[in-house]
């Protein structure tokens, strides 16, 4: 069986591959010498994430030869602001980069996410490479060339669009990954599933539990599942104007859940938006729009993973309905004051509604926090 | 006669017109209206450009019923900061945007790079119009679609290739400008004649007096035409891979003597380009490719319309030939260690050169500063 796939985010001249298989970090150099056109390249990373994997990668890409210099930063997602942003970019400005000059970005989504924005505006845009180093990040900001970072306003308000020269997604790091960090990665993959793909939400239903105990060829197949899911839709509508925010299924209601338990450790990212994809059911169900034997459906496969399906699973946290809904209410995705929000036919089938009754909301969160 | 000139910056989807004529910040919400898709628009300027032209833009708008917030930062180069930048976009924030939301920049090239990039960023881009209020800004920034900021490592380090959906150039603006500022954007009016337009030239040393003593159609031919051959460029080599930095001629030199001088008023960024200008043709002469008549010619021309040709005519400044041209080879224009260089054949014919000799520039440099 083929132990690396190669997979071509098709984007004219900002196209890419995203190269798919083990021990990629340590075959960094393959893959990266062809792209390099100026030395040294600057390595950014966080503080767990060098513990695991920086040696490795700087074996490899000083044993082509290639000279390189390391920026660390602290790890978690408060490390997404302007004030490490202005850090960053003065230390990779320390080095005196050239037009011709490139990033490895070798961390999950906080990392890829910041390098990706440094990238875009270091001399109006210099080359990046993407190690990502989570299933979440292997499956979602790997794919589609967003960049950005938070302010108190909210998350990902500041950024560009940029696509990186090169994905390695090695398979091997995920052995490193926390348990509830796969499991958070995996509900971005089953939202391939759900958005568009019945067949391979029933995959999932079959085959998730061993993926997520460790069998190789079957996380590769999902990831690469996921990308291809991702590109696809990239393609059609890489600046987001129109069916690229079906991507964004669960993640109103997840957002707004994030934000509650302040974007922290309490409620991961993938976490909210497994509840938030119930929710989302949930709504479409009492919308009148989809059978709730679907809903069913992903809730059992949900909890028999392991996953949270709703908001009394996280402890330790008050639910304000009404203050989750305000928070909706002022999120990205209002457009002209309407409240646009995805729903679903069924399993494999999500579509954008404009105009989605607030009180219609207000009962799927009051079901939500009453439980 | 013609007093509404427009022109269309042919960039694909990213394309725009810029509009030339008197009274057009009077006349904004004609041209503004059909683009604005979602209000209010966000004004932002600086303290003395508001002086002058703020509450004629605000009147035009409020008359057409386009709500509006402004946003005065303080004028001067070092606006063109990290700080300035992030306070803009907190600022910007603060009004809660959409993606359909829209920026006005109204002000030189300080307001017009900065809110560009401001704009470029914001939720991952929203559009902006651009008033500019200078003719440097009005010959030079406004085409092309450089946005930046600086860093104590140097001059738009930081930045992003992104064009606005209208430029409206105002003449009447020009009245209000310093005689100073106005023969500094001058000089990059006369750059477009020496580096592919000898015809031009001679018209400017026909009609430069007069344009610059305030003749309406000559300076209305003249922004038009630089525009045009600035636009020209940019449209072959948007993101400056090749010929798009011919139009840095007298540059190299020129931001070295910005440099020098600390980018304050004491040498503005025109007079340093003018300087500029006639050293590269200093230089051509010295490497036997130019014609020292063409040389003397530009020298002319300078100094019968009041421009510097020589770093002494600053006063009260120490130019040290060795610290410049250590400036030079830490500029951005150092491709794999080699020292690119525009150099000239003569007036209307630049071109790039690799590898010119550092020997050479100094030559320069020392007749420059013994004079």
């Amino acid at each position: 069986m083929k132990k690396v796939e190669i997979f071509k985010v098709d984007l004219k001249d900002r196209s890419y591959d995203i190269v798919i298989g083990p021990n990629l970090i340590g075959a960094a150099a393959e893959y990266i010498s062809p792209l390099i056109k100026h030395k040294p390249v600057i390595i950014i990373t966080d503080d767990i994430v060098a513990k695991h994997h920086l040696n490795t990668l700087v074996s490899a890409i000083e044993g082509a030869g290639i000279t390189h210099s390391v920026i660390t930063l602290p790890s978690g997602e408060s490390t997404k602001s302007f004030d490490e942003f202005k850090k960053v970019i003065s230390a990779i400005l320390d080095t005196n980069p050239e037009r011709s000059s490139s990033l490895i970005a070798l961390g999950g989504g906080v990392i890829g996410d910041l390098v990706g924005f440094a990238a875009s505006v270091i001399l109006r845009g210099i080359d990046f490479f993407q190690i990502p180093t989570t299933l979440l990040s292997q499956v979602d900001s790997s794919v589609g060339g967003k960049t950005g970072i938070n302010t108190h306003h909210g998350k990902n308000l500041i950024g560009t669009f940029y696509q990186p020269r090169i994905v390695l997604t090695d398979t091997n790091v995920l052995e490193t990954l926390p348990k509830r960090e796969f499991l958070s990665g995996y509900a971005e993959v089953v939202k391939y599933g759900l958005i568009g793909d019945k067949k391979f939400f029933e995959w999932l239903e079959i085959n998730g539990q061993a993926l997520i105990n460790g069998n190789e060829d079957l996380r590769r197949y999902a990831i690469m599942t996921s990308c291809c899911a991702k590109a696809r839709i990239v393609k059609r509508d890489e600046k987001e104007l129109g069916n690229r925010a079906l991507l964004n299924f669960g993640h109103t209601f997840g957002h707004a859940l994030e934000a509650n338990t302040g974007f922290g450790s309490k409620l991961l990212h993938g976490e909210a938006v497994a509840i938030g994809m119930i929710m989302a059911f949930d709504l479409s169900v009492l919308m009148g729009l989809c059978q709730k034997e679907d809903a069913a459906r992903v809730r059992k496969h949900f909890l028999s993973i392991g996953l949270p399906t709703q908001v009394s699973d996280i402890s330790n946290q008050n639910w304000e309905s009404q203050s989750i809904l305000n928070y909706i209410a002022r999120d990205k995705k209002v457009q002209n004051g309407k409240i646009n929000f995805i729903l679903t036919r069924g399993i494999g089938d999500v579509f954008m509604s404009s105009g989605v009754d607030t009180a219609d909301l207000l009962n799927v969160l009051n079901q939500q926090t009453e439980n």
